[in-house]
């Protein structure tokens, strides 16, 4: 894999990754691009133990534009987008309007934006399994590289798909956010682990998967991977993607898991979008080691989740999940299973 | 406040709160009413010690029925309503869709309706001050009522308002949802609680609040109640209402307290709905202490909070706050505010 790294106008990192021979890369982008004026703070929620990000500068965030003004197709002549060229395999940059950024004073962290194809109407389904390989590698390599950022200590990648979750930009793209601080949900998680480890000497992990594959909640397995609804689901329709060998984090897959990743992951998606027979709004997010602590104790795994709870309704989060954190799951994860297993078939 | 109860037609439990006099009332649900089949469950989440609850019934509740067929009017000739007379001052009944329920072989807990008014277009706002202290009581009756229930851990009145949020009935109304257990948001609360009382003596709530009422985001404060936006607010809109004395819950407040809260919300909701001059979606929860413990250490207060980040806007949870569970808040709290304090005035 070929990595060309770049600058855009406003000084904002750009890499290029590609499989596909081809000539050096110039990148040189000739907008006269404004730096949004950033302000973002870390602060401390003393009650509930979690770390708020506080940014002032992300509501001019670009909504909703018509197709031929999409900031994440190529550039052409007279339309001059994030990526200054005229293709591309995959390409990650610096978000536009950050809530973390080294790019300021006293700032830290980094969001990234990972365009999964140049082809505007592609969803992530609709991609080869050798271009989820690729962006798996590419994964691995973000990973890897923000995880060296001074002050990092937890890095994101995950997928908002859908309008009904607010995603504001259709071209099939992910995100990688850098935190400067460990997010409440791997943190609960990791803690519990560690308890149960100190406790039985076992991973939890490991264990519950070893339970999931065991129960009648599988929708998906391959050689290195399973895909299951778990027990207690949160949501209409939640399938999480686990490595059968325990690994702390992408870079560590191994180039076999990678490739069946890609297939397990691909029949997840179809059975996701055959569900409602259409595309499914969901949010995909990977749980994995701390930059610099728990390596041995974390277990990388994907979390696919919807808040379509049947055609044409949504699950919203109200008083109960929203305010007490309890939350209401109106579907039972067996027939959840049960159809998705079903679905696409 | 006189307190007539009786049952409607499927056997649930519904009560009249009345502070008129009048004639006794007669209870009788003439409509046929079959019982939704209800299975429920609690399931615990091992990974984020967290218990989820699952029902499998509540896909074919009502949603957003004409005006004419608004479940919670009085009823009237030939339209049999939830509400079997012709009129009510507040009334509270059993959810016909509940998540919990003592109705059903091995369940446990309840879910209750409390709807503020009879006046199908009027909002909480538009309640006078003597009808939103009659809801005090209602609730506090209902807490300690509630709270006798076998099994019952958690009490919890709070109001959805709007279709943003999935608000499927317009007509004013709120829930409570006694829990057969704490819910994750309070029970980590009282743990910070308790670990910053073992370390330091002193009761992180009131301290909390002594630092807010002395900072710059305090909203509007009356004798015995503050509202403040919170420092680490995790919504674009987010007030807090504490009480200056510590009581663990509603029942526990004295008549001046009771009568001043309504004085306070009142301002509060009128500063929301002023803001961008649009009745804001909100979710308001009522903290308290749970029915056996932490009784010395819980600080009664409620958190009101909207997800609108702009006229048109909404804040959605993605990836970051549903997957990693990192908030990301668009707006300061000291703007925030400062625009509270503005509005409608």
């Amino acid at each position: 894999m070929r990595r060309t790294v770049g600058w855009l106008a406003d000084g904002r990192e750009i890499i290029y990754f590609e499989r596909l021979p081809g000539a050096e890369r110039k990148i040189v982008d000739r907008r006269n691009l404004d730096s949004p004026s950033i302000i973002t703070e870390v602060r401390y929620d003393r009650l509930l133990g979690e770390e708020v990000a506080i940014s002032s500068h992300r509501q001019d965030r670009t909504y909703l534009p018509p197709r031929d003004e999409c900031p994440f197709c190529p550039s052409r002549a007279g339309k001059l987008t994030e990526i200054p060229s005229e293709d591309y395999e995959v390409v990650v940059f610096e978000n536009r309007f950050p809530t973390f950024t080294e790019r300021v004073p006293g700032g830290c962290g980094r969001c990234e934006v990972v365009c999964f194809t140049s082809d505007h109407d592609r969803s992530f389904r609709e991609l080869t399994a050798s271009q989820v390989r690729m962006v798996v590698d590419v994964w691995a390599d973000r990973v890897q590289e923000l995880s060296r950022l001074p002050g990092v200590r937890y890095v994101f990648p995950f997928e908002n798909r859908g309008r009904e979750i607010g995603v504001t930009l259709v071209h099939p793209h992910g995100q990688i956010y850098a935190y400067p601080y460990l997010p409440p949900t791997p943190a609960r998680m990791l803690e519990r682990a560690r308890w149960h480890r100190e406790r039985t000497g076992g991973n939890l992990f490991a264990e519950l998967l070893v339970a999931e594959r065991a129960a009648s909640r599988v929708v998906s397995a391959g050689e290195h991977w399973c895909a299951f609804v778990p027990e207690a689901a949160r949501w209409p329709v939640e399938v999480h993607l686990y490595p059968y060998r325990q690994v702390p984090d992408i870079p560590a897959l191994s180039d076999a898991e990678r490739d069946d990743f890609a297939a397990v992951y691909l029949d997840v998606l179809n059975r996701l979008d055959a569900l409602y027979q259409e595309p499914l709004p969901y949010i995909a997010g990977w749980q994995q080691a701390p930059v610099d602590t728990d390596r041995d104790l974390a277990y990388l795994h994907l979390r696919v989740f919807s808040v379509r709870r049947a055609p044409g309704k949504l699950k919203f989060l109200a008083g109960s999940e929203a305010s007490a954190g309890a939350f209401l799951n109106d579907a039972f994860p067996e027939d959840v299973a049960q159809r998705l297993r079903r679905a696409g078939s």
